[in-house]
């Protein structure tokens, strides 16, 4: 560890209003079983979003440091662990559910948490490979596995619609998007998308409600709240489902007809990644793990719109939080890789 | 066939707004397979406020008698069915999803569709054997076969509520029981609940919040809609189901938190008799049908506010729809029995 700095820069949360600080803190030591990564990368998801405001399913104890996924290179190993086998490896880390999280310039992190990366993906691709995959992965595969002859998905031009629309595309399994504006149409249209629907459409409704019949679309995975899931409920056939994974409008689910759930035999339920994650067992985690780094380069890709230090990096958040569809902010915490 | 009149009367639904028609018709003859009952009692339910508005779950052609379940005396018999058999028995009848239903003097029912009434059932109690008594026993069986510790239940001053009331205390199983007056929680602590909230107390969310987690209370049955299942969700411990059966407030659901779904595994589903019933098998069926006839004295028993001709019936169905918990409205199409 001769070569590391004593301090480093890391951002910290307060208190659940959003504001994000600067500050200097020591760099952490590894304990035992732990990695030592220097953080190459680490997005802005819509979940951390929702963690700086107190809104996600859980919160840390203050101050803390937010950020849920990164990458980077490991540059020191707790007891326990071999040098030779860690020292220098490309990885992928999931911040857990205490300590602090990625968006700093040192983090440690569990041995046992942290995913190799191959070696055709980049840092870059890497710091993004859990979260928006792993959930656009998951969701497919509830599809599909659960007998649903076509999903429906909305917020579809969001990073992880596009994932779900190219793994969709790729497996050849209809699927319904729903966007809100028409050049996000527009856009998932020039990615391949035969199935757009635009909220903002007088029509939708009857529209949404046409095509769910006619490709037997009984399962809709929401990211929105507010009117949609009404909107969904009402457009599905019988028996169909709504699985709720965000809530990107910040409104309350509003107006559903008991009627639907009644007689339409429909039903809400919701998805949260990490209990996804945390009912697979090592083989399944390991496999999902090699299949989606296999894709992160077409399939699962994330287009970055801004790359951002440490110290720009709540001007940009804040832009993000305005306006999610204008592109991924990646937090490069130690400069370019 | 030969003591039977030509004529009788009807109460006719001419449009889907509720009005009632009083009508002579004449009486119908048993088709092969079917009996001609001889109506003695029909009750008016919540599921026959929503049918007349167009708000039930399928529609009839107009003009339709409505009324779902009724008891009555079979009178007549269609060819293949034994007159030595059939005549004179005492049986409830549920009216299909075609043709009339039970708000008139004579009606004719698939022989394999009425259920014989025991000697200890009434005719009066018989016509309210089958929609409230199996939806309520059909809700306590799911969640008690669903491995759910504790249930809660809203509109549980309704006949119907008071039903799964005597139902848990039999089987020593916690309910949580959800009025809106004071004067029904007086009502349902003098038939023995032991949790009785009210919803219209400030505490309430705060109150049911508590008596959920502390009961594992993890399945919630709502009639009411409106605002209540979005506090049902906000109060039912992690990985708790709400099931939707009515709409007593004519409102659509409110304000759900998409949080509870994701984070919190929440689920909403819908409850509808017929499809519960239609899932068993004739032995099943024969069992719960005794099952339930053999409580109908006492544990499933319904009180009724007012017996009417059908001459009176429209207007004791209005005061009704105005104000259910006023009390059961029995149409006696025949007379007194």
């Amino acid at each position: 560890m001769s070569n590391l700095p004593e301090t480093m820069q890391a951002l910290i949360l307060q208190k659940y209003d959003g504001q994000l600080e600067l500050t200097e803190r020591p760099v952490p030591q590894p304990a035992s079983g732990e990695l030592l990564l220097k953080v190459a990368a680490s997005p802005v998801n819509p979940s951390d979003v929702m963690f700086v405001v107190g809104q996600y399913g859980f919160r840390k104890r203050l101050p803390t440091v937010p950020g849920f996924e990164a990458s980077g290179t490991v540059v020191a190993v707790g007891e326990g662990l071999a040098e030779a086998q860690w020292l220098g490896m490309r990885v992928a880390a999931f911040a857990g559910r205490e300590g602090d999280g990625t968006w700093v310039q040192y983090m440690t992190v569990p041995a046992v948490s942290c995913i190799p990366l191959m070696e055709n993906v980049s840092l870059e691709q890497g710091a993004m490979s859990l979260v928006n995959p792993w959930t656009a992965y998951a969701m497919l595969d509830m599809a599909r596995s659960g007998g649903h002859k076509a999903a429906v998905q909305t917020a579809a031009a969001s990073a992880l619609g596009r994932m779900m629309l190219r793994l969709a595309l790729q497996a050849d399994y209809p699927l319904i998007n729903i966007v809100r504006r028409q050049e996000q149409a527009d856009l998932l249209h020039s990615l391949g998308a035969e199935h757009v629907l635009d909220s903002s459409d007088p029509d939708f409704p009857t529209k949404l409600s046409k095509l769910c019949r006619e490709l037997e679309a009984t399962i809709a995975f929401d990211a929105v709240a507010g009117d949609l899931p009404s909107q969904l409920l009402y457009a599905l056939p019988r028996g169909g489902e709504i699985v709720i994974y965000g809530a990107l409008s910040e409104e309350a689910i509003k107006n559903l007809n008991p009627g639907e759930f009644i007689f339409g035999q429909k039903k809400i339920s919701g998805f949260w990644l990490s209990l996804w994650i945390a009912n697979l067992d090592m083989k399944q985690m390991q496999t999902t793990a090699v299949t989606i780094q296999q894709q992160l380069g077409d399939t699962l890709q994330t287009e970055v719109r801004v790359r951002s230090d440490l110290a720009t990096a709540p001007a940009e958040i804040a832009t993000y939080t305005e306006n999610m569809t204008a592109g991924k902010v990646l937090i490069m915490p130690n400069g370019p890789a």
